[in-house]
């Protein structure tokens, strides 16, 4: 792309984040500086300082738009017209399967997500406070249909729903377990059913 | 402790080892020679390879002997004349202390078990089958006495329970889970519950 087309602030911004994280894959996050990214971008180092303060601030920002995207998927899934555990099953899946291929395959993107996750544990946790809540809504739909049991606490039940799913959700899980060979879609499949088997009535 | 008095090959091997845990966790794995561990030691590297070939080696012989305390941790708890979704119970708990107690802390000893993890995998394996053998035999008397549901394969089962318990074992999960503050106690015994409670006939 030829920087003389004229882009506007937000595909500017835009465009660096898609560089940088091209970049950060390719060689690395801790060995890639602002300058190197300038000069991928074909800008001066001080117009990318314009729209991020730090490299930080750039891996904060791609962290964010990952996230996002995996929010509209989770949130589409808990909108289908499909009973609670069924919706249920395929969030936790699918959310699986989007980690897996976002988070994992190339050793230098397991580097900047664990750098991304110390680095921005606020942004972490928002994403977790959001799986949670949604998790909670599908468990609260499930129990006013009789599907579910009626726990005392759905935003608590939710949370170990989470915590009983994390070697699968968690990017450092699932690297671990495509590096070992353990990331079986049985072993997957099983573990997802036994969870909501025991959310049931 | 002065070297002059005679060590048996066994001790000598044994005072390697635990000069060796201790200086990893002091000054880092990857930071750390044999000339170091030898110099620590008050005796040669050449007497230092004659009991182990590498550093890895002695990785490994530190990583070995911490699992051997956990499966005896964890074989006495199975062996209780409780009811078996106790043993299970107090099973998980346990081992959860057991490798929060060793296995954070120091940023350090993060750095040996990671690497530790990587280099040994089939010694980590070993690890992960003793555990899901042990929990199986549990499933399977909690079963023949009526407490727990008949599974299939009792194995699997096992597996899957491993599985949702990981982030209350896993060494990397365990660290990540004190360093952001989400280990409560109340969030563990709720996941364990959860757990045995879906076994439960």
């Amino acid at each position: 792309m030829n920087l003389r087309q004229k882009l506007t602030p937000d595909e500017t911004r835009m465009r660096i984040l898609e560089v940088a994280e091209a970049y950060f894959r390719r060689v690395g996050y801790t060995k890639t500086t602002i300058a190197d990214l300038a000069v991928e971008l074909g800008m001066s180092s001080a117009n990318v300082y314009r729209y991020f303060p730090s490299k930080g601030a750039i891996n904060e920002a791609i962290c964010r738009r990952l996230l996002a995207e995996s929010h509209e998927l989770i949130e589409e899934i808990a909108g289908r017209l499909v009973p609670a555990s069924e919706r249920l099953r395929t969030m936790i899946l699918e959310l699986h399967s989007f980690n897996k291929s976002r988070y994992t395959g190339e050793r230098r993107m397991h580097e900047m997500v664990a750098v991304a996750m110390e680095e921005n544990w606020a942004v972490v946790q928002e994403h977790l406070e959001f799986l949670i809540r949604l998790i909670a809504r599908l468990i609260d739909e499930g129990a006013r249909t009789g599907e579910f049991r009626n726990f005392a606490d759905h935003l608590s039940v939710a949370g170990t729903v989470k915590q009983a799913c994390s070697c699968l959700l968690h990017p450092m899980m699932i690297a671990e377990r495509a590096r070992t060979g353990m990331d079986s879609k049985d072993d997957t499949e099983r573990l997802v059913a036994f969870v909501i088997n025991g959310l049931k009535a």
